[in-house]
């Protein structure tokens, strides 16, 4: 399934790289970890790193109520959401065709306040599971007060483009002879050994060995 | 030496976390490979990954001329970049207490196109070292139109703040009973092994091995 570009989201550079196929743009999201948002306040973008999580064609983030986003969203403002997975190091003869391999997705619209108690709660399960799966229910659930003190709000996924670079350097012809290395650095997130709180006494769950995010998509 | 936050860089949230140090912050931008970079277009705001390079109090970025950020930037728009390295998955007792170990810096001003030849292939450089330092002397050099497709834009690091969290869990203390493992998962970011393009002859060199970004900020 496909998605028609708006003018704002169609890839204006390097077209050949646009994805706007909607299970592509999904699986970017499921194994990226985090996202970057950007809003507008007084006419100043801020992009601020956060979590996120994904209901089918829904992207849930969240925050204090007390937050600088929270309070400039909350009213429905213009949103961008992009989510950036970096694959690799794209090493040319030339400097000018030096890249990287990677996967973004930007997604524009207008985040929502999620109202309905049922919806904020799986939407904040949506954002536990999208982190660590299997974590919401092994952890102590939330109190009331902490679902007031915490906002939710919902995007949903319908004006969206991805951008994917894979493969070797792409050189001029006549710089193929240029007598430097060229080829790929593949560059990938890894977990290390899990550092146990000093407080606690239990055993390593099954779910916490060999983190790793979720990978479907094509990086090579 | 430290920066006075603003109203528009002050942390509102966790403000423990927040840091105005400006080695501080200069330490997690050499670290971090990428940046985000947020503008406004129409009044809507657009987040795009891009590779970015520092020279002292300056970040510069560079884009095609005749992508959608340089068009919109180069008159001096308010710009928003944003860096951030993710060090870990902050795993408490309770639902409301997991986080993430990170260090993120958000710069806030105008940036402005780079007219002067030499600060341009200056910028340029430093973009190349910040990547990959000794790749520039490395590479065919840049050809004069090659240099004309390519737009250069500065923005110097006044206007910033950065926010880190490292360490355990914290969680509320009738919680430490609750039977979960709690603890923190350390992710980072690892190279693998180079993959030579098949028109390449030429071995490996020495600034090639183990690739790594550069660490010097606390991140236990």
């Amino acid at each position: 399934m496909s998605s028609n570009p708006t003018p704002r989201t169609r890839v204006v550079r390097e077209p050949q790289r646009a994805v706007y196929d909607r299970d592509a743009v999904n699986q970017i999201l499921d194994e990226a970890l985090f996202c970057h948002v950007g809003f507008v306040a007084d006419g100043q973008p801020f992009v601020i790193p956060m979590s996120f999580g994904r209901d089918g064609d829904v992207l849930y983030i969240h925050g204090s109520t007390a937050s600088r986003m929270v309070r400039n969203l909350d009213q429905g403002a213009p949103v961008c959401i992009t989510v950036t997975l970096v694959d690799g190091l794209v090493l040319a003869r030339s400097v000018f065709n030096h890249s990287m391999n990677y996967r973004s997705v930007v997604i524009l619209g207008t985040a929502t306040l999620v109202d309905d108690p049922a919806e904020k709660l799986s939407a904040l399960r949506a954002l536990s599971e999208h982190i660590l799966p299997h974590r919401w229910d092994d952890s102590r659930q939330p109190k009331e007060k902490e679902l007031k003190a915490t906002s939710v709000l919902r995007l949903p996924i319908s004006e969206f483009s991805a951008k994917v670079r894979v493969g070797p350097p792409v050189d001029d012809e006549e710089d193929y002879s240029f007598p430097t290395w060229a080829g790929v650095i593949p560059l990938e997130m890894n977990s290390g050994t899990p550092i146990r709180d000093e407080r606690c006494k239990q055993d390593l769950p099954a779910y916490l060995n060999n983190y790793s995010r979720p990978r479907k998509s094509q990086t090579a």
